[in-house]
């Protein structure tokens, strides 16, 4: 049978994404940290993770990124989830709005219209509504399940300034396995093995003479020296392709390549 | 007289560096956001800004580049700056331990000496060291000026898993002002007209005929659209140099680019 491991508290958007695609919530295992997840997937191969990698507002996780460098895990499947905030609270009348600072952030505009509330930071959307469960007077900002579950009256609904807030998941095992050549993505990780002009420019010449498009590059510090980096890269289609496969191979002559996976990207909706 | 707009609260990583690099605490203005600085630096000449743009274990701050895209504002000096958390509290004796999540993270391995005391999460490091100076029960993680500021016992020196945990920091204003041949980096924001195959590998190939090292590349989420991207770009040299001058007259025949600044990198320490 297998488990999902996941970011919680309860409730968490995370928890509630991996509810919808496992559809069992006694399978679910709620961890304190991402690393949690990565290392519980790592060491059992009956349990995958669901990690969130990157947010349309705030951008890359870059703990997923790095997670995925560290650990011998591969990813299968990536979700564009939908996150939409609702304010919800005991009943209509309340002295303040508690949420996470980036949720507080993301319904900046919505706020313009209760400035005789005060604003009180919480460490997760989770813990705000459970506040907001105990205490009459306060109204909290987070997703509609987590009001629900708190058993609150959802007072607004889709606050966000941006109506189209969605955060990109991926699943993630143990095994590499892809024997799918339709496969719309693959991610990789170039590791240089020295640091000196024109590299970058190099590796994109390889996809470019095999017409490969990129969809994402980001070069991340390896957190070891300040200006040190890996790159972290997405392109399309599936690491089971000719052009590809030849690419990688090539590349592999001049820099660490780790594959990250191909996969196809799932819209799920809240 | 120029002041320093800076994300607050008192005591953060911002504010101390800001009091190092004007020596005047009167001159310092604590925001609540990072958007607020940008909008201060924006609508005064009079006030720079202050912000942290990457850090070495998190990688780069989205609202600062975003704010740097939004703003017309630019860099005119860059601040690598020692991060050093400390355990801090009235007396040895304590039964639980509060920092923000993320100091919290950067500690793991010197927390793992204390299974016994609680981790209890808060909104920042300054709100730790603050509790901890009501609660005798509470020992905080945070800066040593913080603790020094709330008047605590240091009981840890540099505890952090990562030794070398540096944030650089830019400084911005509203003017850009740049005759200086001499700045050793040079930032700026590529926004493409269109999405198209090769695009970033044609950007990259007009800095490798100019022979200009990158230093940094990020493809950033516009926000608007997943799979919208900008590129925010660090290279060697100052947008006076010839050479980069003339690549980015080539350049803006092809996509709209922004420049950031050209400035210098000084090491802070704590």
């Amino acid at each position: 049978m297998i488990k999902i491991a996941t970011l919680g508290p309860e409730n968490s958007y995370s928890h509630i994404l991996s509810q919808k695609i496992s559809e069992d919530n006694n399978k679910i295992i709620l961890c304190k940290t991402l690393n949690e997840v990565f290392e519980k997937v790592d060491n059992d191969k009956n349990i995958e993770g669901v990690v969130p990698i990157e947010n349309l507002i705030h951008g890359s996780v870059r703990e997923c990124l790095l997670g995925l460098l560290k650990y011998g895990v591969y990813i299968t499947e990536s979700y564009d989830f939908n996150i939409y905030h609702c304010l919800a609270a005991k009943g209509d009348k309340f002295n303040s709005i508690v949420s996470h600072p980036q949720a507080l952030a993301q319904c900046s505009d919505f706020l313009k219209n209760f400035r005789e509330q005060n604003l009180i930071e919480t460490t997760s959307t989770s813990e705000a509504m459970n506040l907001a469960k105990k205490d009459s007077s306060l109204a909290a900002i987070g997703s509609i399940d987590s009001a629900k579950n708190e058993e609150l009256k959802i007072l607004y609904k889709n606050i966000g300034n941006n109506k189209h807030n969605i955060t990109r998941f991926i699943r993630i095992k143990k095994n590499f396995e892809n024997n799918d050549i339709k496969n719309e993505k693959t991610s990789l990780i170039i590791l240089p093995k020295e640091d000196r002009p024109g590299l970058l420019f190099e590796i994109l010449s390889i996809f470019k003479i095999k017409d490969i498009n990129l969809t994402k590059i980001e070069s991340i510090p390896t957190g070891e020296k300040i200006g040190e980096y890996l790159f972290y890269l997405e392109i399309e289609g599936s690491c089971n392709q000719l052009n590809l496969k030849q690419s990688f191979d090539f590349l592999s002559t001049l820099v660490d390549v780790k594959i990250l996976g191909s996969y196809n990207v799932k819209k799920i909706d809240q």
